[in-house]
């Protein structure tokens, strides 16, 4: 393919993408294909002969698109959203065209001190301490990584490193000495990774990836599903009397399940008690929200106690993955974990130590040119343009929340609806009554409470109206209060009928995504099964997020009349 | 930015991105910038305003170009190449704007399934044994990741896993009891890694990654830098008599220093005795040469000794970074390892069992398109462009090797020339007289004998006759016989000219990389420092390969003229 050729096809692609982003909304969400769709339709074996563009790029629309789940479609409100933007593609032309494996500075400075710069400005702009600046006294920094759960095991590596290295020379032992290596032996198996139960699966592979134990502190709704200091604290007295060292902990703002953000003021006295500990951040998704000065100002200063901290500019920040941003108090810390020298590597800029080799901060030798993108999109957009779609679509989240709340009589929400993301179910006081399970988890008699009946079209407030409600803050409309849910119920609901509203909610949710109207993922938190609903989609919209509710009424009326009808109700 | 603004940025984009590839040989390979070059020249903070991309692109010549250095200038001949071709720029286009976190099938089933059909057709491309096909019934399979180092750790990973799993099962331990963790615990400070001590430094941070220890098993130039069984068998029979547990070692097939190749055919009976050690084969670069028949036959079949394979597209083979080709044996090595399940990733087609959750097979969660580049790339070249462009770039190098052959008076193959690269140094004997080195490492007395003149311009054979000298088969003009280089008469010199042509080797590196008109890396082997020359880059030509020999032949009868003149020779 040479220039012409390259311009001719280039330019068509982009005529596609944009009119893939023009219709997005009007194709199924979910691709309405089978495993296994694709291989047929291709050849078994590579071609032999060149092919022109002509002959790819038609492939594209008959085979990949109807294949792909659509991310940036207004009907994705499943997991959290991976948003991409136009100066972001432009930035993934300019870093392909400029590819470089950029493991050290020599190997493309721009690449490298572009990326200084942009993690400098969001550090600034999410208000993080000062002391994650590149410029800091303390030799703090940021870096783009693939992806938190990258973030999460670099980090957990350099925690296990510091703390046996720590340890070992608090003993008095020589690095190098067949005691020091003996010591290390032995206190490997007794590193122990914490967190709580509501941490992202990543916390957990990122222990078994570094070889060391793992325990998941458990949470419970009455704290809103976060780590707090109390739990922190008797976790820790229990490792000690177990003989075991805890070096790492994952605390969450905002975890995956429902949001929820860990406890940072009761943590932080007893983490500051335990300095060996590596504290890391996870703000994956929601750390984008630190972008709006009322989040900062509530989150950014807790930050201090974190020896690390991530989120994805690649989730909820208009960058497309992979855009991953962490930030260290301390980049050695990473650097003598990580940091493994080459005759080929050496150079004079190296040597020097004036610039920054990245691989030595992450797990990869090779890295991309991230930095591009990052800068594009934060150009194109301005802060106030991030600030303004973050703010919408927290206010989306709020007037989905206050739909789920003006149907008190059918749903529950579980966890406090935060960051675009509101959890619900169907409250188990429907299923109250007579319902009895057996040994298969099928119900054989069910619910004699007549059930509400299910409008079709339920009146409803405006995004305004909801917005002005909470005089536009990010206070959800649908709150809790003094840590007591009011609309959860379920103390009171016996196990039978907990487990028919988490198999009618589970149902609900495979249904939806089954018919490809919406896409919305399920999950469960403290025995709760719930359907997952996110706003923070890019292309968000108020007439997509009532669509979606409409649906999940429909489905919701569906699945408990078939419910009903198996036990012979009308 | 909307539709209309992406459409004329992005033609614009690509016009920069065209212009960029038309004059990339006119500009310096290296850049002509100091550390720290870029912060002055932009804000010190992100703006709050939206900035029209007509303010944003000019700072990318401006500013960006001038601090990258240029990967696909045909001057560029150091560490390996990083190829980009303009269908893989399409590729990033299109991954980039159907952007998906993929980790798991659901989450964009083509992501997944186009992913396991390029890497079969790669598989039959390189004539693997086809128990690397996704198809194939022992389960193997295939899976992109982004670097040969994620592939190495993810290999150590499982491998560690299954070690200890199978070590505690012949044992008769029962999983999940505190004798198999405490076995556990004890068996982790015994396991050992190898390889030999010319694997790539990935190896070596892997095992650290993975807490174990690590040997690296040495080679020497008598066995061409290769590992040998007799070397493997004997470090086995040591580990064995300290009481360490091998589980884990890298064969390579390229080395990154001198592109050596391991003895597969002595270390297979060796290893086949002890098949709890897992066996990964590191072909990152070379194994692109692995499309030509002629390397096929030579160590394809080899790999059948192999758990997973590994070779980077995105080095030699016409893909940008990052697109590296990970193959095991058999994946449920790998997702029993590395398999987190979570409520958030239950999904029907994933409990089907029916579909492939590539997440499992890798460290980070998340996944990038990679598959649709590599596509692009393979169907617009053809697998007979592709084998034009490794054997045209095999026979620059053969070139290049003879370049070198000619100047017996002067330097010495470091190596056998393979795989494109030729790696060379100043003759020792050149400075055996009274060379005489003090504690400081400098030279204090020099050679008395008469240094050679280099000229200029040296008469040379073109391409077309090295190729048909070496009948058009890959052998290098330049090997060596019966294992002994017969242009390697290093074994008489002494001590001190060993010193002296490795420092003066560096030196002229050093200041050719600072001329900045070719830029090549220097590397040390065995206890020899040498230069390193590349020609496997997609722009490589003739012409700059003799260019790039004028300039070794000129900065190195300037340091050897500076050499001279230090110690008052003529």
């Amino acid at each position: 393919m040479d220039a012409d050729a390259f311009r001719q096809a280039a330019q068509s692609a982009i005529e596609e993408i944009i009119s893939y982003n023009k219709n997005i909304a009007s194709l199924p969400v979910l691709p309405q294909i089978k495993p296994g769709y694709l291989a047929p339709q291709i050849p078994t074996s590579a071609p032999t002969k060149p092919q022109p563009w002509s002959d790819i790029q038609p492939d594209i629309s008959s085979k990949i698109i109807p294949g792909l789940t659509h991310w940036q479609s207004p009907k994705f409100m499943a997991f959290f959203p991976a948003c991409v933007t136009y100066p972001s593609i432009i930035g993934e032309m300019y870093s392909a065209a400029f590819t470089a494996p950029a493991f050290n500075w020599l190997c493309s400075p721009a690449c490298t001190e572009l990326e200084t710069v942009v993690t400098d400005w969001m550090c600034q702009a999410f208000s993080l301490p000062p002391s994650f600046l590149s410029t800091s006294p303390n030799g703090g920094g940021g870096t783009i990584q693939g992806s938190a759960s990258e973030a999460i095991v670099t980090c957990m590596v350099a925690a296990r490193e510091r703390y046996l290295h720590r340890k070992c020379t608090s003993e008095n032992l020589q690095p190098n000495t067949p005691e020091w290596e003996d010591r290390i032996s032995t206190l490997r198996g007794k590193l122990i990774a914490l967190s709580s139960d509501q941490t992202h699966s990543s916390t957990a592979k990122g222990a078994r990836i570094a070889g060391t134990r793992f325990r998941a502190i458990p949470t419970s709704y009455t704290d809103d599903l976060a780590l707090t200091g109390q739990s922190l604290a008797s976790t820790l007295a229990e490792c000690a009397a177990q003989g075991l060292e805890p070096y790492y902990i994952t605390l969450t703002l905002g975890t995956t399940s429902t949001c929820s953000v860990d406890d940072f003021a009761s943590l932080a006295p007893i983490l500051r008690q335990h300095p060996n500990i590596w504290v890391h951040v996870d703000a994956a998704y929601a750390g984008a929200a630190l972008i709006l000065p009322e989040y900062a100002n509530k989150y950014s200063h807790h930050m201090s106690i974190a020896d690390s901290f991530n989120m994805n500019m690649h989730k909820w920040l208009l960058v497309n993955f992979d855009a991953s941003m962490l930030y260290v108090q301390n980049r050695t810390d990473l650097t003598r974990a990580l940091s493994v020298s080459a005759p080929y590597y050496e150079n004079k800029a190296s040597d020097s130590g004036m610039v920054t080799d990245y691989r030595d901060w992450q797990i990869p030798l090779g890295r991309r040119f991230r930095a591009l993108k990052i800068w594009f999109v934060v150009r194109t957009f301005g802060l106030e343009g991030m600030r303004e779609h973050i703010s919408r679509t927290i206010r989306l989240g709020e007037l989905f929340a206050g739909l789920v709340g003006e149907r008190r009589d059918l749903f529950e929400v579980v966890a406090r609806p935060a960051f675009a993301l509101t959890c619900f179910r169907l409250k188990p006081e429907l299923f109250e009554a007579k319902a009895v399970v057996n040994g298969n988890g099928h119900i054989e008699e069910g619910v004699k409470a007549p059930l509400p009946d299910v409008p079709a079209k339920t009146p409803l407030k405006s995004v305004a109206a909801t917005a002005a409600a909470t005089n536009g803050t990010s206070t959800p409309t649908f709150s809790s209060t003094n840590g007591e849910h009011t609309l959860n119920g379920s103390a009171s609901a016996s196990k039978a009928a907990e487990t028919t509203a988490n198999t009618l909610t589970k149902n609900i949710t495979d249904l939806i995504n089954e018919r490809g109207e919406v896409f919305l993922t399920g999950s469960t938190a403290g025995g709760k099964t719930f359907i997952r609903v996110v706003s923070g989609n890019a292309n968000a919209e108020e007439k997509y997020i009532r669509e979606a509710w409409e649906e999940i009424l429909k489905v919701t009326e569906e699945v408990l009349g078939e419910w009903r009808r198996e036990r012979g109700q009308p």
